[in-house]
């Protein structure tokens, strides 16, 4: 679907994003941050987190609902944990540096958490959760998002789409990279569907009355208007497929976000004009050296990854995949092939470079 | 389905194990960790993970396959992890002696983590997460399993059903307290409807080729005989309802217990006669006050929990559930009532105790 044709150089596109978020007041080192975070979805193939999100990132920052110069400020501090107060600024540097200063306790102390409070969108979490594999490290990255999605047995939004980033190193195999949302799909796949005028498959979703919903247009026009219904947990509808296993997924999530750091969670987050989407995040990061040696333990990954890639695909199927294996491939395709954009994500790179004097690198 | 008239006093049924483990060579401290655990699972409504296992677990001793007497052997230690080999020990004791450990530990570094490699059966997983409760900690607990559920687009079973437990105090609602199989749904159940010999839902299992299989005879003759097919990850059958997400947690459990542990993982873990099932376990304690005042966490947990419970329900259902909550209400009435066995389970349970001179105490 991506790939009609326009692909722009990784690095160039990041440049780009990076001046874009300099001509809107973040430092050269935030706004670069900011940018290989969007590029990095692109590339992983996770374009709904990627640079089809600069317009609203710029937007934001334009009428003040992401603030550029929001300091961190450090709320509390030990050997093994960090929380910090983002004050409405952007998500990804927020994230970024406070996973760093989760890995450097981590180095002293074995393991540490990082807790981010009141910040905006931070991109794909398996971002944060991939700094962990240089470090010899398994990695945790998690966020809350403003609730999208329906309580088993329920039919008003109370979790958001509450993704958790799970990163573990191997050696030639690359790395095991888990980035999910908990529940079974987030908005922008109702998106794709509505703008395709088809129905979803069931168990995606329900109306307003709590049953069983495929009309993606009626679906969005309930979460926007707030009149009930919403995404279902991932197991879906009820406890038949386990949706209160997913559901108890997307509040565990919200419990190490929003209520761990004493912020917003359920319901209270919002995505209003005029404030901060006030979501929390939440990090971890685990030194595989005080279990074993990080080398026979990448050696074991490889094993294990290997052995599931080598395993009987089922009939009618092509191969067995595993988190983090499409994703590797669309790096390594990226970096020959460019970055893959659609015509419209494109056109609307170069208006917003443009009104801001930046020029988009042409395709490659 | 468990109502059915027979009930016993839950410390007078815990005594009882406890006893039957004493024949059996266990001292009286880990006679008395497996016999809680046990009865524990059977309060909460776990049927499944409850007494009923007690003549495995008796056979297993009897037989070698558990060793009784399995000193735990602390294999590598820092101020944030403990990593212990339970050499084919009785996985309860192996587990809580490692909990208190891993809790102790995070008392003072903050947070802490442990691992216990060669072990057996431990179990609700929830229970050693709960351990972390009253010491104002959230608590984590996993286990891998025999593998029995097959890779997304596969047909062949690589991974457990490799149970994920979180627990996170609150204050009046009691604790939100997350306890499920990563699979959609556990072998245990397959065997309900294999005794009742109903089809099951579509999009738990799949046959031998990795199709739609809805026979629980043929699914569990195929586990056992090792000829392909097996239970499908949450999410079920490909990626259209998130099943890549569940098999990714799987994975995820299988890399903190196997893996990080140097232990056995996926298809490596076998529950043969004459070895241990060699499973391992993975544990986790975060300090609460590292964050936030535990009291006032625990007050916006009341306020999530609360807001959870009085959400509106779904057109059709009575009430929104959440984690906990059904198996608190169970052990409040076992509490008033007993705990209720089923005739069948009840009189292994008399066989057992006879055979080895302890008498099951009368139904309440």
């Amino acid at each position: 679907m991506q790939d009609n044709g326009i692909r722009v150089g990784r690095v160039a596109l990041e440049v780009f994003c990076q001046r874009v978020f300099e001509t809107l007041a973040l430092t050269k080192a935030d706004a670069a941050m900011a940018a290989s975070v969007l590029v990095t979805a692109d590339a992983r193939g996770i374009p709904s987190h990627g640079v089809a999100r600069l317009p609203r990132y710029v937007h934001g920052l334009e009428i003040g609902l992401m603030r550029p110069n929001a300091e961190l400020e450090v709320l509390r501090e030990t050997p093994t944990s960090v929380l910090v107060d983002a004050h409405g600024g952007v998500g990804a540097p927020a994230s970024v540096r406070t996973m760093k200063q989760v890995i450097a306790k981590a180095k002293l102390s074995g393991a540490a958490f990082g807790s981010v409070r009141d910040s905006n969108h931070f991109g794909i979490a398996g971002y944060y959760a991939m700094m962990a594999l240089d470090e010899d490290m398994i990695g945790v990255a998690m966020t809350n998002t403003a609730a999208l999605s329906v309580p088993t047995f329920g039919r008003e939004p109370m979790v958001g789409t509450n993704p958790i980033a799970f990163a573990a190193p191997a050696a030639k195999e690359g790395a095991f990279v888990l980035d999910m949302a908990t529940t079974v799909v987030t908005r922008g796949k109702v998106e794709v569907y509505d703008r395709a005028e088809k129905p979803m498959p069931e168990g995606w979703a329900v109306d307003a009355k709590g049953r069983p919903g495929t009309d993606p247009a009626e679906i969005l026009h309930n979460l926007t208007y707030q009149v009930g219904g919403g995404i279902l947990p991932l197991g879906g509808l009820g406890e038949l497929l386990g949706g209160h296993k997913g559901f108890g997924l997307s509040v565990m999530v919200d419990i190490l976000c929003g209520v761990l750091s004493a912020s917003a969670f359920g319901p209270g987050i919002s995505d209003e004009p005029g404030s901060s989407a006030r979501v929390s995040h939440f990090f971890a990061a685990l030194q595989i050296a005080s279990f074993r040696d990080p080398v026979a333990f990448r050696q074991d990954m490889d094993r294990m990854l290997n052995d599931l890639r080598n395993s009987p695909p089922a009939e009618g199927a092509t191969r067995v995949i595993f988190a983090g294996l499409k994703e590797l491939e669309s790096e390594a395709m990226c970096e020959q092939r460019g970055v893959p954009l659609t015509r419209k994500v494109y056109d609307q790179l170069v208006e917003v470079g443009s009104a801001r004097g930046v020029t988009l690198p042409s395709a490659v």
